[in-house]
């Protein structure tokens, strides 16, 4: 997997890159669509490919329990398995195992948990996701983390760090050892932890850079903590982290929050947010957000954002779109997470002009002039 | 609205012509997805459009309902509204208020019913029917009729059908004293009724041909009549409706329904079936149904149906989709919906294509040599 940077951004740390995979090349800063289970929610991979994603995530402690990561491998890989032939990246199941597993016991060699699914119970170590991975043939692999419940102690903080640490060697070495099963590379990214301690960020960014893995993730933000916490947070690590290296921050967020990130460094973003509230009915706008149920929008024929070229804003009106979710018609959480996941798309593709055109920061200041947020 | 037979099958009453309307010329046998609240469940205009949809269907009751033909009509009509460009049919609401609603009273000016929604009191009458459906722009209207359950004394069924003849000369009425409000041509189909009685299904037929009207639907089959009866009765119908005019017969139905009914001289159907089991994982194919949920498919990496040629079947397995239902994601419910749509359709472009070719009892045989209905 390569890396490399078109052009840096003058008065921010915003730059404009490209990572080639082994299915196809990522122009950044880029937006990456949840998948969770396979599918990006509502939306099929002919409608991804049309309004120009270039990698979607998936989720490994998903497929691992359903349909199972041998049935996945079996069938040649994720891609083959969803029909999207473009890049994926899946992250190591630490996050879900924390948020949605009972999570029984953590032990120096993995995670004991229970299926939210069925409460079974599954255990998985770093060399186990590694080996997950590998079946579902993700192009970028995560190594498992620890996350922390936010607010934690210094202590807590740094003892799941160390074991993070601790794991990500380990993964490395899993991976090391390990071969892709479908005759492409595969690249393996770490995550820096830390919850809101700068020593412990600090600390964790820079043992995991002498492992000189190809890119870097942080983790654990966007989990509770304040906005300004966030972004010293992330401010802290994309200066330790390697310059030439991609920068993922992950789980993070809204429109506002991924502009305010790519200034200080970030490169890669993934979060369920555009098709999350797609579906409970708010729709992105270059104004900001609108909740299409509301009685407002009852006899509005125009389109939900009048500059969009998206299939919905093309094609429907707020009026059409309010009566599919006052109608509870799929149709309309397939229009608003279209529209939503394009606004995104559209998000970074005007920030990486702008980074290449050497006018991000105004572009920046004319976002957030336009731009309502919500709370 | 102008119909012509190109081609008369020689030794069944099958026939392939075609259908002018304001949106455009629909060849017949044809089938028309239902599009219940404006919208054909799950699926896009485009997509219909895609696999060659040449009409659809709204219902007069819901869309009155939700969000009210006012608004409709303000929009420029349901046409512009859901922007599905094609032709569009709209029923009475007479069924919907039979089988939906609180059915308070019957006069003789018209239904009082409550609505299913939210129980609020409303009066449908034939000359309201007609008023609506000249909101919502539907390319066919259909006259006011007055469904019995199965089963129903004879006197029951008599009644019924002594005021559905009389409210079908008072939406004639109305129909000729209104105009179109958005410039084009609508037209206006009769429904003939009379439970499994042949007498009176005679006596129904007789004295809506009288009325001249453009088309003519056979209503009140398939609510729980045998096989047998439902055929008898629809042969029965289209030996006295005009051979020049359209014969749709209302909520018709499997498959096989569809293939036996074209036999007896049958041009149009519509159904909920396809979209309604697709939403239930059941999926057509030319060897019959198959439920795709089933242990069967877990691992089956064919698609659904191997000789079709629809986006589902062309990029995903059973066992993907499967996936999709076990994991209860929505597109789950959309690949199931375009399949099974896609299947009807193609089913009536093979029977056209067969009594063109003159070979559509061999064609008939075939098709029921190969398919296995699963009851």
């Amino acid at each position: 997997m390569k890396f490399s940077i078109q052009k840096k951004d003058d008065t921010t740390s915003a730059r404009a890159g490209s990572l080639e995979t082994a299915h196809g090349t990522i122009t950044t800063p880029v937006f990456m669509p949840v998948g969770t289970q396979g599918t990006v929610k509502t939306l099929t991979p002919a409608e991804l490919n049309q309004i120009n994603t270039q990698i979607i995530l998936g989720n490994t402690y998903h497929l691992y329990l359903r349909p199972g990561h041998a049935l996945i491998e079996q069938a040649g890989g994720l891609q083959k398995f969803s029909a999207w032939h473009k890049p994926i990246l899946t992250d190591s199941g630490g996050y879900q195992i924390f948020s949605l597993a009972e999570l029984n016991k953590i032990t120096p060699d993995g995670f004991h948990f229970q299926s939210h699914l069925d409460g079974s119970y599954h255990f998985f170590s770093p060399e186990m996701v590694i080996e997950i991975q590998r079946s579902l043939g993700s192009d970028i692999m995560m190594v498992l983390d620890q996350c922390v419940a936010y607010p934690c102690t210094y202590e807590e903080a740094l003892q799941a760090n160390t074991l993070t640490i601790e794991w990500a060697k380990r993964c490395q070495q899993a991976f090391q050892t390990s071969e892709a099963k479908f005759g492409y590379e595969q690249a393996l990214f770490a995550i820096v932890q830390g919850s809101t301690y700068e020593k412990i960020r600090q600390l964790s960014a820079e043992a995991l850079v002498e492992l000189d893995l190809p890119g870097y993730a942080i983790g654990g933000l966007s989990v509770g903590e304040s906005k300004s916490a966030m972004y010293e947070m992330t401010q802290l690590c994309t200066e330790i982290l390697p310059p030439a290296k991609p920068r993922y921050l992950m789980g993070v967020g809204k429109p506002e929050d991924l502009v305010t990130a790519i200034g200080l460094g970030i490169d890669m973003f993934d979060c369920v947010l555009p098709t999350r509230v797609g579906r409970n009915g708010m729709m992105f706008t270059w104004n900001g957000p609108l909740v299409i149920k509301n009685e407002q929008y009852k006899a509005d024929f125009r389109p939900v954002d009048e500059s969009c070229s998206c299939y919905c804003c093309l094609n429907f009106s707020r009026a059409y779109i309010r009566h599919l979710f006052k109608a509870q018609e799929i149709l309309g959480l397939r229009l608003a997470s279209l529209h939503n996941v394009y606004f995104y798309l559209k998000l970074m593709e005007q920030a990486r002009q702008a980074i290449l055109e050497g006018n991000f920061s105004q572009w920046q200041n004319s976002f957030f002039a336009h731009y309502q947020s919500l709370n």
